[in-house]
């Protein structure tokens, strides 16, 4: 931690401080320059945080230098995690893992047919949303306990595993029972009780980056499922809001180097959710491998047109398996597959 | 809703859309123009909201228009509402409420003390957090339930309201028992299953705005508390997230007329996290009563050197006894009162 | 100047940034801590600025301590600069300053008698564009020299001051001849020749803040100006570009508060464009005032429906006239006058 | 353009909507709806765009139907335009081009250095700032005149074509004389007096998307130039901003695949000035390859601990060559090559 103090400080205000910082065990050190004096505090700078520095009168700024996450740092394991999603299907090695399926379950048959379609085409995840967080209270929420069992069903039939939201602390133990892979949606990235819970179970955790979040946030919203004691994080970039009005998220393809430079967690992007337009997910997706990711989560719909939600992005099952065929040419072509 | 029709569209393509429509009992009505046609269809809008619209072909796009919120919305109810928030002491009129006190309870001793001096200074309501949403999981978390009795405490002493933030729905029966406001923090906005869990209680909800909300989707969360039955939603501007870094967050002053001109709603403002810096709290806090909020809602502590969270923005008693003073000049200018 | 260091750094690694900075003149110190170590520089930091430093091998990261700018500062000059616009008229005192009148001349007789109307509700400033930054290259750019024309003939009928947007470098002696206060657009904050060659004029210069510009960039294109020997710069904050779409753009009132800590220049605040809205531009007028700002600039038309641009966001004459007269309450709770 | 009414408005207002399109030669329709009814228009929008209708009594909203460019959108020319820079070395088919070199011109052997390397390395384009837009007034502002004469020298040593940034109107006549490609850099993206003077040169213009413009202010940006005469603009995007601060900028991968689909230009991306982070230069560079564009602009320098500016975002020749490579593999992957 430095803290820079303002030219006109008082010698009775920069005792203040260097005393503060006694009383806490710290230690200290002033180095005084021509335009500005500044206190600089190596180690410990989980307490540092805690106190308003910056409103210490004579103070002019306090910058931070450590990173405020461990667990997820690469500093801390500094290999890439194999994460086994269930049955042995790992993520994060040179395998893409390919999550496909519509945006919400809507009935039994639908989501057998879907995951047979998506499995044939080479996913090894199936998605579907059974509990939905919809902006209007008036939409479909989702068929609840129901849609996970015809998920469930779904894996019995085709051998994909299941990945699917959970909205409510309360349900943690029926997402046990059905689901393989625990999503958190961009909307409770920051839901940090939800996040405390799920770090409880040994589900592996699919968590989404919020549309508002930098990556020092998601990567803190990740340490508190690693500090509850989970150490399987999945990584979601899944587009982030700016000012551009086309699409319907920015898709931050930039999250993936990057946090690959900070973490050894496994990084997914979603293109459909990150562009909200299905005739820009193959591009995306294609991008999203050459930077680097080690998987992708795609909408795929039978019949958009009668989507109960987010059909403008999805996928007809055609499209999605010449995706595959041309994103698996862009995997290999950076010593990838999928 | 107007859909725009590409202008290569079929004639299939046309029919397609329309007996579309047809079957969902819609009248849809077609203009065709030089450069591009048009279908419109004039209400049931929510029916079609569910529709992906754009993933049809030969559609380019999709204007909505009508707004998808009701309860919230002026035209539902066209007299701003008043709201008691307990006691009788109502928000929405002429009086300006101001809710003061610490980010976090801290113990028994300083809220009772805080909610003294804020009650001295003009408050009508005791702010403090029990239950702290933390970026990291290693920062302190509140003092839960204790925390909560300690506030209740300052109420019976003072005579103060309570408002204080619930986080889990687990936690709702305790709130009801201890608490006069039940506020919704900006994370949670999007909470969707908290939102409607609140709009089961009938104790007032403070809805913060999320960062990254517009002021459409932050009605959207107003109205599922209002769907669920509770008609009590008082909403809370407390900064947006910009690319500006010399303030924590953009304070959006403008929320405040733009949420009169929609809503009935009464709007309270957040100058505290809105900037994150105590020297700017008082030049907008008479900005927002200049823009016409109905409260404001002002972080305060006796000594904010040893907060535990948040002493960068928090007022000295002082300082907040001599703001409250000059809001009131502001308030009497625009014809309220303090 | 802070080098943060990464914790692998190799003894060679740091030898070399050491050596880097003596040869360059500086005095580096070198503080080794537990988790990182830091190099820390004071003094000279435009030198360092230009180093490529976070290039470095072994560099985690360089943080910056002093602020970029200087004659702009409060440091520099720290009590606040009272400019006269002309003919003695000042800004940056307690008398608040209007500036109104159309987005754009459109005729010779419109502009002066808007001019008239403006002036008997209180404005010291005519505003008016000739020269019309449109995005769109068919829409109506201005009448050039001619409306320059009509505004000096506007000046010498009122008494009014006139100030109107310079796009193109080579119109600077035009603008000298005919103009008392060179406004220099959002779009053009950035356009450094534009900056540089105002610096050179003796006008003074009205520097709109870009809409995806920091205050720091804000006042390091003030710096352009003021280094270039022309200590005449008023800011004008006049929205910033968010997600939010309601509003043309976000007017970020916190700009004046944080304006008035960092500099000693005046700030003016632009409610019409900063909200595109009309049934805004009072409450935000009022906002801006109570939140310290130094003068307002507003449109106002006599028939927005004939508006050749910006008719969304002009006031009509009467509108305009009960606002200055509801803006003076505020400016008088505030302790100024209009 | 489709007008939307306010429930409550008046027969009165209706009709002064429907007469004053008519007066302006329109052919307004009514559609009368339950909750809402419109008016729609079609055709000659460029008119009505000018008309504040928002501001007309009884009108709740606008909405623009059409795209507000022409020239450069893929209605107009159907096919993706192949423009010669010089030489017979075309972008936008094919082949993705290479244009790469130092932030800014050092000094005369520098340039002709790098020229050979980036030559060697598969680059058609050198880059390099003779005149360079600084945020800071004190920091280097490139060696003008005399780094155009340098590059021109590379040219001829090389065959590489040049392309260097315009910031200032009275230097095109030098310009042309000097370089290839005329650089619009982003901060002058709406500088329209600059865009109008390259409008009218034969000189291909290469042009960069500004920090906050949408990706339609983008393409009218790109419409100044067609409307001059000028039929050769290449768009770049460069980065837009947003709240995120790991990165200088957010590179928006996503406007490749959006601007192929509206544009028929030719679109080169900078993955450099993009994240501002060398280290993730070849990962975006890759992606940018699989997500379709015709260009890459990359920043390299012999030094990057000796640059004068943005040495922290350029590759080493070495890191540039490797890159290279790596590319062409993904090229190659997506029927492209380098």
């Amino acid at each position: 931690m430095i803290i820079v103090l303002k030219p006109n400080i008082t010698q009775e205000q920069v005792e203040h401080i260097m005393d503060k910082m006694d009383k806490l065990g710290l230690k200290p050190w002033l180095s005084e320059g021509v335009e500005r004096s500044i206190i600089g505090v190596i180690g410990e700078e989980d307490m540092l945080r805690a106190l308003p520095l910056e409103g210490f009168p004579g103070v002019e700024q306090v910058l931070a230098i450590l990173k405020p996450y461990k667990l997820a740092s690469l500093e801390y394991k500094k290999k890439p995690s194999h994460i086994d999603m269930g049955g042995g299907v790992k993520i994060g090695g040179k395998h893409i893992s390919i999550m496909a399926g519509p945006c919400a379950v809507e009935n039994r048959d639908m989501i057998i047919d879907i995951a047979q379609i998506v499995k044939d085409a080479g996913a090894v995840c199936l998605r579907g949303g059974a509990f939905k967080p919809r902006t209007s209270p008036y939409s479909f929420q989702g068929l609840g306990e129901e849609g996970l069992k015809y998920m469930a069903e779904a894996r019995e039939k085709t051998g994909l595993l299941v990945v699917t939201e959970l909205m409510d602390i309360r349900n943690i133990a029926m997402f046990e029972k059905y689901v393989d892979v625990i999503q958190i949606g961009a909307r409770n990235m920051s839901n940090f009780n939800l996040l405390k819970e799920v770090g409880k179970t040994t589900k592996p955790v699919l968590l989404k980056r919020g549309i508002a979040n930098t990556l020092e946030e998601f990567l803190m919203s990740a340490e508190y499922v690693l500090a509850g004691g989970n150490p399987n994080v999945i990584l979601c970039e899944r587009g982030i809001r700016t000012f551009e009005t086309f699409t319907r998220n920015t898709l931050d393809l930039n999250a993936v180097p990057a946090l690959k430079s900070l973490s050894h967690l496994p990084v997914v992007v979603d293109p459909s959710h990150g562009t909200g337009r299905w005739g820009m997910v193959e591009a995306m997706s294609m991008a999203a491998i050459a930077a680097g990711c080690d998987g992708l989560m795609v909408e795929v719909h039978p019949n958009p047109e009668d989507a109960f939600s987010d059909g403008d992005q999805s996928l007809l099952p055609k499209k999605f398996e010449a995706m595959v065929t041309r994103c698996r040419k862009v995997a290999h072509a950076v010593g990838r597959d999928i």
